[in-house]
C-alpha cells in the first residue's frame, strides 16, 4: 500500500472513514494466546509450525480491526522471537492487513548511523510488503533520522519517533537534563517534520508519547503542534479515555492529530475476570467497541469544553 | 554456542587465544559487495536468491576471520533489507560463525518496554541460534534492559548498550544535559552490569563508545571501570590505532577490556585504490591483517608507555 501520498494525509483519511483515532496493536505474547493457538507456545513443535498458529492469531486480529479501526501496530519483538519464520509471518500479517484496507505502523523502534539507518529504512518502508510508518528510536540524532525521512518523501511514508515512553523508567534518560532531553527531541521531531506536513495541517514525522503520563502531554503539544502523536500505554499500562484528550488538537472534523493505541488490553481481552468463559473473539470485539466508545465520548466531552 | 559461563569470561578468552581485539563487523551492504555477488543487488531476482548471495559473502567474511579474531559483529539491518530470507541468512550467519569458534556479537540495536524487550532478549540471545551478546539501546531505561540482564545470567550471554556513538550527531542527544546524557547512561551501564562480573574481571554488560572520540573515551573509561568497550568507527569512520589506546586497562596478559571493530575497511578493502585489481578477498585478508598489526603495535607502545 506504499503511495507517494502523504503518510499524514493517508492517515487522517483512515481516521475520518473508521471515525475513530483508536488503534490495534499486534502484539501475539505466546504466553497469553488464547488456547486454540497452544501450538504456538509449544517448543517440542518446528518453529515453522508455531509461527503459522502465530500467524492465524494475526489474521483474526486483523479480521476484528478492520473496518472499525484506521491501522494497525504489529510489535517486531514477537515476531522476532520465532526468528525467520516469524519475520514472514510478519510480512504476510502487514500484506493481510493492507488487503483489509488497514494502515500499518510496524512498531520496531529501530536506529542506527547512516547508513546502516538506511537499511533499516528501506527494510521496513521500501520492501514488499512495506509498511507504512515505523517507530524510531532517537538516541543516535538526525544523521540516524535523516535517511528514514528521505524514505518518507520518496514512499509517502511516515515515521514516529520515541519522545517520551509509556514505562515507569524511561524518565531515566528522557527526563535527564534542564530542559528535561524529551523536549530537546521533541523540537528535534518538529523540525524533522517540517517538510512532510501533509494537506491535513499534519506532518508524516510523529511522535510516540506515552499516555501514561496525561501531565506531560499538554507540554509536548505545544512543542510539537503539528506532530502526530502516538499513544501507547492505553488499557493494560493503566492509562485512560480522559487521559489521552491533551494530545489532541482541533481539526476540520473535529479533535485530530493523535493515535490511541491498545494491544494487549483487547486482544487478550478473554483473559479478563469478566470475559471468564467467553469465546476470546467476542471479548476481543468487545473491549474494542468498549475502548472506540470511551475514547469518542472522552472527545465528544473535551471538544464541548473547549 | 550459548553457554552458562559469563560472556566476558568467554570474550577474553577468545582474545588470548587470537591474540588480538580486533573483531570484524560483517555488514553486507548490497551497493557495495564484489562484484562475484552482483546477484544479491539485482532486483530482477527472487529475493531469496539475492539472500543466498549474500549468504556467500558472508560465509567468506567468516572464513577470512576465523583463527584471526575472537569475534564477529553482523548488522542486523542488512540482512533485514532481504525480510525473511535476509533473516534466515542472518541465522545461517550466526552458526557458521560458532562452527568456525568465533563468538558473535548480533548488533541489533534494540531497546523496548519491558514486556517487548523480554521477547528480543529470548529472540536474539536465546534462540536457535542465539547471538553471545546482542548492541542494546538504552533510550527506554532500565526496566527495558533488566529483561536482557536477566537472559545474560540464564545463558551466559552478553549486552553492549550505546552509551556514546560513533557518528557525528550522536552529539545531538548524548550530550545533552550537564552531566552529558553519555555520563549517566555510562554510570547506568556500570551499575547494571555489577552483578555479571566474571573471573576476568570484567562484566557482561558492555558499552559501545565511538572510536571516534578519543578524548572522550578517557573520561568513559573512569565511569565504567570494569565495563567491555565496543569500538565501532575503526577504519571506514575516521578512527586509527592511536585513538583506540585510552579505551584499554590493564589485565594479568597486558592491556584488554575493548573490542576494536571494523567493517567496511575490512570487507569492502577491494574497493580502495590500493587494491585496485586484486581479489577481494586477498585486499580483505591484508586490510585485516594491517588493522589486527596496527592495533597491537599501539597497545604495546601504551603499555610500554604506562
Amino acid at each position: 500500500m506504499s503511495s507517494a501520498v502523504n503518510f499524514a494525509d493517508r492517515m487522517e483519511a483512515a481516521i475520518q472513514k473508521t471515525g475513530t483515532p483508536c488503534i490495534l496493536g499486534i502484539d501475539p505474547h505466546l504466553d497469553l494466546l488464547p488456547d486454540e493457538f497452544a501450538a504456538a507456545r509449544d517448543e517440542s513443535l518446528p518453529r515453522a509450525e508455531r509461527a503459522r498458529a502465530v500467524q492465524q492469531f494475526c489474521f483474526d486480529l486483523i479480521d476484528i480491526a478492520a473496518g472499525q479501526v484506521p491501522l494497525v501496530k504489529p510489535q517486531s519483538a514477537l515476531f522476532e522471537l520465532l526468528g525467520s519464520d516469524g519475520v514472514a509471518v510478519w510480512e504476510a500479517v502487514i500484506a493481510r492487513a493492507h488487503d483489509a484496507d488497514l494502515l500499518v505502523i510496524g512498531d520496531v523502534k529501530r536506529g542506527d548511523i547512516a547508513s546502516t539507518a538506511a537499511a533499516y529504512a528501506r527494510a521496513h518502508l521500501a520492501g514488499e510488503p512495506a509498511c507504512d510508518a515505523v517507530t524510531v528510536s532517537p538516541y543516535l540524532g538526525h544523521d540516524g533520522v535523516d535517511p528514514f525521512l528521505g524514505v518518507c518523501r520518496e514512499k509517502g511514508a511516515g515515521l514516529f519517533l520515541l519522545v517520551r515512553t509509556s514505562n515507569p523508567s524511561g524518565a531515566d534518560i528522557q527526563l535527564h537534563g534542564d530542559p528535561p532531553l524529551a523536549e530537546r527531541v521533541a523540537e528535534a521531531v518538529r523540525s524533522w517534520g517540517a517538510e512532510l506536513v501533509g494537506d491535513c495541517g499534519l506532518s508524516s514525522v510523529g511522535a510516540v508519547v506515552g499516555a501514561t503520563h496525561p501531565a506531560e502531554l499538554r507540554r509536548m503539544r505545544a512543542l510539537m503542534p503539528h506532530t502526530p502523536f502516538l499513544l501507547p500505554g492505553f488499557g493494560a499500562q493503566g492509562a485512560g479515555p480522559s487521559d489521552v484528550v491533551e494530545a489532541f488538537v482541533p481539526g476540520p472534523d473535529g479533535l485530530t492529530g493523535a493515535l490511541v493505541s491498545s494491544s494487549r488490553g483487547i486482544s487478550f481481552a478473554h483473559r479478563s475476570e469478566k470475559n471468564a468463559g467467553r469465546p476470546w473473539k467476542d471479548a476481543a470485539l468487545d473491549a474494542l467497541d468498549e475502548m472506540v466508545q470511551g475514547v469518542r465520548a472522552a472527545l465528544a466531552s473535551a471538544a464541548r469544553t473547549a
